[in-house]
């Protein structure tokens, strides 16, 4: 199956990468496949729409690495010329993949849409490549494996080239990989990247494998301990084996989960375990924790609903705030978040209400309450905790409130019991 | 000022861009920035923290393009190699910027906390070296311009790299560029990008300056009309000339609105305009739609509030849905989706509700109703106006959960009268 990959670039092809008008998930989704698989990756590369300048840097890669990774460039326009740069690098002729062309043919009949000429341009491929059906769209992904050099094409919309990747080009990578490497998240909360950054130097730069580093992403602070190994359950073992040093020190008090995935997933684990039932109450945050919560499949059975309150109106229609806190407080207090986070448990019949009000901004702040000023709340059967967050004024609408959803989140767990 | 840039590149640096562990936002924020200002990019490079490959990249980039755009790396710690690097490759020393060292000391005296000496390597700088300060952080944006090449290095983090960016660096660049490029978006809804192209081919294979060209975004598709030239009066002349045919052409009845970055923006400037209040119930989208509505700053005028009522219970207890069509119709149907907008319209006292009712997966599919069946809803005083989505149930989640968003909005403005 070909000897294993000992270093790996991507290259996505797009002028709309070029222009900004699309974010690159792709090489962030391949970067981390490729992590996964133990394949050492060195270099990302984006290029238009643009033979030439496509050739070069294909042929620049091959220079430094064993195998390229290319997404985009596989579609029936003249602008895709993804296909056709890769066969002219290694002097392949292209061919019409019966296959594929039968593949794309029963697409449209399936479709009722007229099938137009280009469409089975995407049926032509280099001479000898491998062709991975792609279930969620037309153009195959292809991989060329020649003079040591192998090139792996994959359609460049993230709905096919996901799937493709997991279902289709997992499977024919692992073969050649030597070795893989094993990940784990530890997820901490209430300390900050610094603190912990402090406190686990030691642990951190004696650690070679695994490895274990601190990241930040909205507000949350994780610990990702990784390990080369011959399989899974070897790395298993060396990871955990690092986990179980970190709970047991300095900074173990605040974890509060692993692999977990998000402060949300962590709650709705700790509440499912409890058979627990949780609403939410929004005002800064404005469907955003409802938003979070649903992102995860199945999470129905423990989430009943929300009520995103941004006027006062709603604040007493919906969550029975009461009109003399609102005018003696205002919104954005503790006791209305009190209110918010209560009325919502009493109206949704739920355990567990989380709530915040704030001034997300960019308007809207006073000296007594700036933007960035948050209170978050969790209201249970024992009453409502409340927290002032204040963030600083300088930072931007959407990170205050993904930072407002974070915390309520943590501070529930941190109420309920994360770990 | 320098001579006019023909020709840049983007480098980031970042071993966490190759871990897959962060998106490269800095590459699509910066391609935009550079696409505003008329300057042609050509590539963008993602290295690790890697002074030799990170060298590498910066001589090929400069054997290529006049200017190198370089973001992260600039930060305390011995990881951090982006200015040595430079630096070492304009043969240039590096020397403390006392305005710098300064700048960090008093930061640090603000925020209490410990500065340890590692936080003054930030001051350093390539000797000649232009230096922006940094409002959101301590280490500064630089520039070194020399024997006709000009480096730019930015902080990594985006809360830091997009002010700078906007505050500092367009106005040093704008003396530099050869005339402006000016671009304006068309948003269209009811029409699916394929038919969008066939339409418009003639027009956009014709248009050279302004040019033309459809991108489709989580189910919107929209038009980006980009002219190059001298100063923006005349670029936004030669745009509106050309989207003025569009409008004139058989796309037109589509168009819903220029430059109005999203449905949901679009939808609010309407009801805005006419002295509207909004509201919505989410089941399936389970608060997105909220949350997209309050991604917009001042969206509070409008947008009263919503419910997310992902139970039976909660449809009924906030949204008055009847139990008997529960029964009957079950929660995804298109009385279930009416009552619920009704329900919204009347319980947040809004003018318009928009609801949404479905299967996102990946589980709760059956044979009649499949993942992907979603219906939407905008009640008026008029009435209900109900829609059903049969969206692949190959589609993830995600996907299913924000295309049922958008076209709820577009509903709503397709029922308003958007244009």
């Amino acid at each position: 199956m070909g000897k294993p990959i000992g270093s790996a670039e991507i290259i996505c092809v797009g002028t709309e990468l070029l222009l900004g008008d699309i974010v690159n998930t792709n090489a962030t989704f391949l970067s981390r496949g490729l992590a996964d698989l133990g394949i050492p990756l060195y270099r990302h590369t984006a290029v238009g729409d643009n033979p030439g300048r496509l050739s070069s840097a294909l042929a620049e890669a091959f220079s430094r690495s064993d195998a390229v990774f290319l997404s985009g460039g596989l579609g029936p326009t003249c602008d895709d010329l993804t296909k056709e740069t890769v066969a002219a690098f290694f002097g392949l002729p292209l061919r019409t993949d019966e296959h594929t062309a039968e593949r794309i043919r029963s697409h449209f009949a399936g479709t009722h849409r007229l099938m137009t000429d280009n469409n089975l341009k995407q049926a032509m491929v280099p001479e000898g490549a491998t062709v991975f059906d792609n279930d969620y769209g037309t153009a195959p992904a292809l991989a060329v494996d020649k003079d040591g050099k192998l090139a792996v094409m994959l359609p460049g919309p993230p709905s096919e080239l996901e799937p493709i990747w997991r279902d289709r080009i997992v499977p024919f990578l692992s073969a050649r990989s030597d070795g893989i490497i094993v990940s784990h998240n530890v997820y901490l909360a209430g300390i900050g990247e610094s603190a912990v950054e402090d406190r686990l130097r030691g642990l951190m730069v004696a650690s070679e494998n695994p490895t274990i580093a601190p990241y930040v992403q909205a507000g949350e602070v994780r610990l990702r301990v990784s390990a080369r190994a011959a399989d899974r359950e070897t790395g298993d073992r060396l990871c955990f084996e690092l986990i179980d040093r970190v709970k047991a020190g300095e900074v173990g008090p605040y974890v509060y989960g692993i692999d977990v995935g998000s402060a949300e997933n962590a709650l709705l684990s700790v509440l499912r375990e409890r058979g627990m039932t949780l609403s939410c109450a929004e005002s800064c945050t404005g469907g955003l924790i409802a938003k979070l919560i649903t992102d995860v499949p199945g999470c129905s059975d423990v989430f009943a609903g929300g009520c995103v309150t941004y006027s006062n109106a709603a604040k007493i229609s919906l969550l029975g705030v009461s009109p003399a806190t609102l005018e003696r407080f205002g919104a954005v207090s503790e006791q209305t978040a009190a209110e918010m986070a209560r009325g919502a448990r009493t109206a949704l019949g739920t355990d567990v209400a989380l709530a915040t009000t704030g001034i997300a901004g960019p308007g809207g702040g006073t000296p007594e309450k700036p933007v960035g000023t948050v209170y978050i709340a969790v209201s249970r059967s024992s009453g409502e905790t409340v927290e002032k967050l204040s963030l600083s004024p300088k930072r931007d609408r959407a990170f205050i409130r993904r930072i407002a959803a974070t915390r309520v989140l943590e501070l529930a767990l941190r109420l309920i019991g994360g770990k």
